[in-house]
């Protein structure tokens, strides 16, 4: 029974494409439906549209629905179309006229928007302390095998000596930057859009502070028909940071696949990480890599879709937001299990020091004699060329005793992760009381 | 049991991860990856390294699991990776020994471009079917409204004169240009990989051209590493045709969206095909188009999710390429949905002539009346700068003899609807003619 | 003369290739470069590389191209490939050996870096203030037009009573979130890069915080890889920011071709912002509002470019990042333009108040109505269903009265421009304030 | 002075806005938009709106502003928007009255539409044939270098023994493939727009199959709206077919990347092609192939961006489709210079054969192995299994002489060059006599 029925039936053909697999997809969002719908009775009953006996009933309904989510027993049905529907349907099941109260002053736009936001938060969380999990794993490599020499690349050639250490730290303090962004963007869609309805109010005198407040939002997001067209937006600012975390995967994938080629042997994976094949015995390869760094342009194509789905759209709900959602939930569990993946591989990456030391030849340490050759006084453009011209000049050093010599900010002698460890920790103690606050507000809202 | 066990188990958390939605989505492909093995095991048998009743006993096992997998009864199970590995530990179970031959001579890599391209003809066939059916419902929608006037827009702005006849022809057309792309698609795609093998070919003397023969393959993909690089490539040529079908249906709803907008009017749905809403209960809301528009761009992003994925990758095999079958795989159902939702609703669009009519405002008739100068003798552009000085001075015409007198090739008056017509018919015939080629191979392969 | 000649010349069609438009577009950056190259050179005369009267000549003669840079007579020559090598051979011209000591420390790969982040600050300050126009011309119109109704549609069907002030206010706050992220990919790029050199840092003993401080950065980029591999990152997500503010345009601007079309009449647009047509004498077409629309999709196609080049790049510098320079200039430099037209149109938009009312018809009423039957103690679905089973039950009211009584937060009666005001002021305040410690800085390097 | 001008001047800033890069970009237009126009003459000429006289004069002023055009001499004006208003107004200039005629029964809208098409189907002759000539280089490589054994990858792991002559067949083979997407993308936008006008064709009787003879067009395009609906449509089939060249050369570089890195030199690249860097001086980059690379992502991101741009429109001309014209452009000129700069380097590319022996090792033949097994009567499994476990009983062969043992189709002792070659020389003919075609049209339009 749809929520809008009025005398008429839909097509079958036509009803199944446009259900498409919201019931599957909106599974994920019933506790969040049910926590905004008792928030929303709350404040029916502060403006005397319920009295407080309906507002309890309907809370304990709604509670009941959770716990049934939560056991994995509530189903949405296709004839249900939503998670929306499914719970008004369930209500009235139960409550009777009381389940046909709960709708006013509301519409399924403003629903939407307020369960996308709930597990938008929640997921933001999860994924920055994953993000924390995958910086941690990777300063402490880099702690390990700070002094551990490797060829600098650019240009895929060698350039000079790196290490193994300022390899690592720099993905961390990458990852750390993106916290930046999640924390922006998590700011951002912390709006409460309970209120907007269909994208122009309600003529009922509804208390949009009250709501937010129950819900724990950082502020109502006030003009009724901005929350409606941030449907879209806001996942597309979700999905540009996802896809900074993804990309910084990616390159380190891409680097680690490299450094355990047989070429080159800085690392090998343990085995348990290594699919085979069907027809050649000896392989070993790195798949979870491989495939996290194809997943950087899955999530990059998420939010691709979701930017030209809504790019010249006009105002107002369109039927078109609706495929916004997949995009977004795949690219929070894409990314998450990305993460997870990841950190577990690096933390268990072996390194093989001879190789690694094995790898230096006397070219990559052409630059440091060009600048030997300044402090002796001879203009640096003059040093270059003269050891451009006699590269043969150049003599093998000690690589480990070269990296530890460089000791001025981030470099090699010098990487500064406890500034990075530092940061871990501040963020993991902001993310904490995010997460309280929250479980404190459910508490008060399903609570006797 | 992975066809590459050797002595070691994978992480579990990788493991998940690795395999991925690989099991759902290989259910497609079953059949496909048995009349592939048949062909092999017949093409092993003419070389010598199977018995003939080696192979009597194999194809039978084949067809049995084939008549399985149509009654969905045999399942790809996590552990088992892929469907070439749920086939293969199947015929083991079954055959002992002899299951273990089947292998020889090939990888699961060019078993996947195999089953792939199989599935991928057929789709192509599909499609091109329920391209020919919105083209025939666009013919005779245009013929039935070829003299009900529209006003034609440009820059969403009334321009001159146009009708509903011109307006559906000008699609009709497009999708037939559509359809030479998916010949040469199909042209492209339909040639044989198997026996390139991990890319490099194997120490048999195997007979590549038996098997791409009793396949109804175009003709053996020489170059054995070709094979291997072309897996996504291929991918994105289908995809590129797609999205052209795709982007077409997407102009078309916006359109329709437009025309049965309440300040048009020229066009309603039936209200079976409208979706209400939650809040507001005068509603019917034209949801399907809005949803094909919307997945215009979802299969847009799907072609540059593959495109992203194998554009920078080195030659032969790497695992980022499994993440391009999902997209594959969705880009035709999506299609197909989209089509099949498109042809129905478009079929049932009720035209008000009267709404068409009204619609009309002098202005529109401003450029013929420019001509009309111009055949009088004055210059072109001194009679548009004319009319332009005095607009007042176009009066209104009868829109229905101004478009049928407009009477050049393709004008409003003179249709050519045909030549669509007879087009239509001759693909159809080419569509059925490859449709029955490949039925006649399929039951040699699998008959007794 | 290339810095890094050493015998050999360059095939020519490989050189233009490899050059591209770099000369031109690095006419942007010769000030920024000659800036970081005074603030580099003070630092070596702080730890003994040059004299002080080494730095005072480097410095003049680095001022002295400033000017000529801003008098628009310094030009990079293809033969000099890119502004440091232009600018290092300026200087050898002038001051011989002197000028040939100012690269040490350092590599084309931290200047360029250097001079991006300088550039980007600077032009990311811009936008800012741009974005605040905007904001502002559209809160000075939702303020004046607050209370003429127009038909709000969902789906592009009418819903509900809206207004042109509800409709302006809406996008003053989408851009106005747009400023943060504004602020935080400002914080984020504003981290120094100088002494990073190759990647690898250098075996000098070089103050990096000297610099960045007479730079006015906000602090060092730490470690020297990762400074690096956010080439190409940090102009991800710059673009991601651009994109925000082109998606807000764009659906502004096809509300604004829908509003102004003849079917609607809302808005008019001043002729002087309408091309014609070369055939029809009587069209004033709303071009500039379709250019920004389609622009959008170009800054998009910006960002996705940046994304792909880096998402599967090895670690260090890889030159696809030149790659990547043209798109972030375009970038800065279309949504630039586009906010400029776009605030200088909408700001002598003109309204037809009567147009607009008359656009109102019954149905809009609908849902008021229910919502009047549940006052009156009617659960809402059931009174949703009456309703809808009796839609001529709705009658017309004042369009003017119904919106002026909606007075919750952020609906019709109560848009809340003020809010929007405040952090308009407050934000022009946190620019002003950068944009002086910059002007502070850049006086203090340049001075005597 | 613009076409269009009745009375107004537009704003000044929306002017340049609007105009955008159109004069730039319009001037590779100048000769296809006269030959068009002296085609439309002749038509005119032949249906009575312009005499024998009429016709001569225009066509003389025309081949005059040909000539111009092509000694660089006539420059299109800011103030002349486009190139079909720059000769409009040297029309009038020189032939008073009679300059105002030729625009009679035509838009501009059709009139840039012809103008990309001519100039499209020169493009797409001249890329296949640089196609043609990287194929050449390839075959003729894959001929030098056959029996070159390099260790064959899969997942960057060393897989089995291949050649460098089946990697180049490889790409020659996919850059064939390509050709048939060319022709068909050739044959697809091979149609004539002429006289569809502002998209409602006109009120006249022009002969629309004598114009599109007159330029050598396989056919009218029929339907007038289709021909203005397939702006941007024929655009972004047109960049699929360049994308599908881009990602090959991509493939390639990132193989010659590796392939020349010192960890592997198989291959070097003559210093010629090698740019150097500032700091390192041993460094010889290599950028062209990395630009390439990253070039594959540019064409790729124009073809995205033409995608987004027309997704959504409504039928008719809409102003977006003007910023689908630099991509356009761009897409052929990057393509051609990448190809060009691909085949140079490509053919002087040094082969270093004891590098690529002295990179194989024994377990490059565990798969022989399992295969010899088989050949002895063990089942492919089980000969898997033990060699599996077993690695050290793999034995090192002679590399050179194994890829000469693979004898079947597309292997490394069979790589069917001939065919490739063969199929190269027959595509030459087919353009060529498309190029000889055109030419003789182009002499009967100019001659006297």
């Amino acid at each position: 029974m749809k929520l809008w029925e009025k005398g008429y039936k839909l097509d079958q053909v036509v009803e199944k494409f446009m259900t498409g697999d919201d019931p599957q997809l909106d599974q994920a969002l019933i506790s969040y439906d049910c926590l905004g719908s008792i928030a929303h009775a709350k404040m029916l009953e502060k403006i005397g549209i319920l009295t407080a006996d309906d507002y309890q009933q309907l809370k304990e309904a709604l509670c009941t629905i959770i716990s049934s989510a939560e056991a994995g027993t509530f189903r949405i049905q296709f004839e249900d179309e939503d998670v929306h529907t499914a719970v008004e349907n369930a209500l009235i099941a139960k409550l009777g006229n009381l389940g046909k109260k709960l709708h006013t002053a509301r519409s399924r736009n403003d629903q939407v928007l307020l369960d996308l936001r709930l597990y938008s938060r929640d997921w933001l969380l999860i994924l920055m302390d994953e993000v924390l999990n995958a910086c941690t794993v990777l300063c402490h490599f880099a702690e390990e095998y700070q002094f551990i020499p490797i060829p600098g690349r650019t240009h895929f050639q060698r350039a000079m000596p790196s290490s193994l250490g300022l390899w690592a730290g720099a993905f961390a303090e990458s990852l750390l930057d993106n916290l930046e962004l999640f924390k922006t963007t998590y700011w951002l869609i912390n709006q409460c859009p309970l209120g907007s309805a269909a994208s122009y109010g309600v003529s009922l005198e509804i208390d949009r502070a009250f709501t937010s407040d129950l819900l724990a939002f950082r502020d109502v997001q006030n003009n009724v028909l901005y929350a409606n067209n941030s449907r879209g937006k806001f996942e597309t600012v979700i999905l540009s940071t996802l896809v900074q975390v993804m990309n910084d995967l990616s390159k380190l994938s891409t680097d680690i696949i490299i450094f355990s080629a047989p070429e080159f042997g800085y690392l090998s994976l343990p085995e348990k990480f290594c699919a085979g094949s069907s027809l050649m015995p000896q392989k070993r390869n790195p798949c979870p890599l491989e495939l996290i760094r194809a997943k950087s342009a899955t999530v990059q194509s998420f939010l691709i879709q979701s930017l030209e789905i809504i790019r010249a759209l006009p105002s107002g709900y369109n039927r078109d937001f609706q495929e916004t959602k997949r995009p977004l939930m795949q690219g929070f569990e894409t990314t998450w299990s990305s993460l997870k993946v990841f950190s577990k591989i690096f933390s268990e990456l072996k390194v093989q020091p001879d190789q690694c030391l094995a790898a230096f030849s006397s070219e990559l340490f052409a630059t440091d004699k060009v600048l030997s050759c300044v402090k002796m006084g001879i203009s640096f453009r003059e040093a270059y060329k003269q050891v451009a011209m006699e590269p043969q000049s150049v003599s093998m050093e000690d690589p480990i005793h070269n990296i530890k010599s460089k000791t001025h900010l981030g470099a090699t002698g010098n990487l500064g992760l406890k500034q990075s460890l530092d940061k871990i920790k501040q963020t993991r103690t902001w993310i904490h009381q995010l997460q309280e606050l929250w479980k404190a507000k459910k508490h008060s809202l399903t609570g006797s």
